[in-house]
């Protein structure tokens, strides 16, 4: 029997699963966050070592021939060396390969090698996918520069209309009493000429990190109806919209969705509109992380194999 | 003789002068960073001291009545004793309130004790003026929050519209070659999936802090005709007036501006159009504080004076 494992690595948490060769899922591993980007490289490091030696001692330790991590802000080509020398310390003598996550989210939902995928959740980042390997990138460039229509996006434009609408020079939206209900007291004195709803808006805003604002993003399809709300939410499709476009070169090919922003809602429904009868959602990016290592090491991964990680991943307990 | 010190303390530098009750200048005093929120207290009261003792022993240590400080991005209402013990612990006995920066710079171009101001550098704020002091303020609520149309906002939208460009997902624009030969190269290997340009400007832009995007500013008035250019400085200007317009409330009073965006050009031609024959250019900000503090302690602060103010404080070597 051989087998493979595949890990998906996030911000939030770091997921993997080892495979046979049918895609039955044999074992899987949990730890903590897994994006050298956000977290450092020495702990992107140990997350990715931990998940995956759980998953291989959790099926029992059987000879396993690669591992393929699909990572959310990987940039150093020499990660997989690192990763390679850290599993043989751990007892595990094999090959890891990094790849970007939006092909682990892509193999997820599809088996097709070639394609398209969105991912929507803090960032944005559209992608093209040729002969199971990414092609061409749109976006993805992080809060400052890109990530249109992210949930980084979504939530500052939601605080930057609350902030408009408290002092006075900009519309008034219901966004206003949700954003204030989520907001800690203020740690100091409000001055007099300042709202008081606004005085506690700027000292929050100016003591967590930027990214932090996503938190607000949910509150934009909380009120359907408000103008001010609506028209973030149609921007905001508009720009996720405009970064697919960009990737989509013909009329063949599944178009995969994946990321908070786009689960069932207004954004998600204008991609669906835009490129009918074409657009699968992913659920389980350690499918797709698996699915690429059968295909890596030669094995078939086609639909069934995939289909048979989709369906074994779940019962082994390491959450989504 | 009685004379007053005015001080107009910004990011840049904090400049004072030291005016007879004519409005006569008889010294002049400069230093480093005076803003409190960008640099810290402790350097802003130390740049504050220099700058007053300064211009007071320039002009030969007379008996001193007021120092008055306008100030960028003081918000503790203490700050004004810390500098009041401060200037007596070097020698000049002497009170020193302190008020915010935009009223310095309406008082610098107006003696009008009702009117409003836009103050448009790295950041923006609007006030409305009433009987001497800030009635009213829209904005000015830093770059995550605010700042709409302010040198942050215009050369955050550059620096988009440029990696849009170069990333292939928005339109091409004449502002991405200005920009790239501003860069300096990259620090380490250019990812074979990202073009050389994308990959210098996603370096650069994350290893600054993000309010010296603002560097990119006045690029976007550099390239008159460029389609994304125009649209962005439309943008800007809207944003700007409608902060305006969140302050005027009636047909009266001056409209005074300032700032490095608010010169001569098209966001300028934007807020004089919308009210003509109102709008007054500001220049010297110690002169407004100046005269705030002859009118504090009961002199005459009219047109007559502050003309006086501005006439002779060219000549102190203070600089702008």
């Amino acid at each position: 029997m051989r087998t493979v494992i595949g890990v998906d690595s996030g911000g939030t948490s770091t997921r993997a699963v080892l495979a046979d060769e049918s895609g039955r899922v044999l074992g899987g591993g949990r730890s903590g966050t897994g994006n050298p980007t956000s977290s450092g490289a020495a702990v992107a490091l140990a997350s990715m070592t931990e998940a995956t030696l759980s998953a291989w001692r959790a099926a029992g330790s059987p000879a396993c021939e690669l591992v393929v991590v699909c990572g959310a802000g990987v940039t150093d080509p020499s990660f997989g060396t690192l990763l390679t020398a850290a599993l043989d310390q751990g007892g595990l003598p094999i090959e890891a390969r990094i790849v970007g996550d939006i092909l682990g989210a892509y193999f997820s939902a599809t088996a097709e090698p070639d394609g398209y995928v969105i991912v929507a959740g803090t960032g944005t980042t559209a992608g093209r996918i040729r002969d199971g390997a990414i092609m061409d990138v749109a976006d993805g460039l992080g809060w400052l520069l890109g990530d249109g229509g992210s949930g980084f996006w979504l939530g500052r434009q939601v605080a930057r209309a609350v902030a408009a609408d408290l002092g006075g020079f900009g519309p008034s939206t219901a966004l206003t009493p949700l954003v204030l209900q989520r907001l800690p007291p203020s740690p100091d004195a409000i001055p007099p000429w300042r709202p008081e709803g606004l005085h506690r808006l700027l000292r929050w805003t100016y003591s967590i990190r930027p990214v932090e604002l996503s938190t607000f993003a949910p509150l934009a399809f909380a009120v359907a109806g408000d103008e001010v709300a609506d028209e973030i939410v149609r921007r905001a499709a508009a720009l996720i919209v405009q970064r697919l476009e960009a990737v989509v070169q013909d009329d063949a090919g599944p178009i995969v969705l994946t990321g908070g922003v786009l689960g069932p809602g207004p954004i998600a429904d204008a991609v669906f509109d835009r490129w009918p009868g074409r657009c699968l959602r992913a659920t389980d990016g350690t499918a797709g992380a698996a699915l690429l290592a059968l295909r890596e090491v030669g094995l078939p991964a086609g639909r069934a194999e995939l289909d048979r990680l989709l369906a074994t991943s779940g019962s082994i307990g390491i959450g989504s």
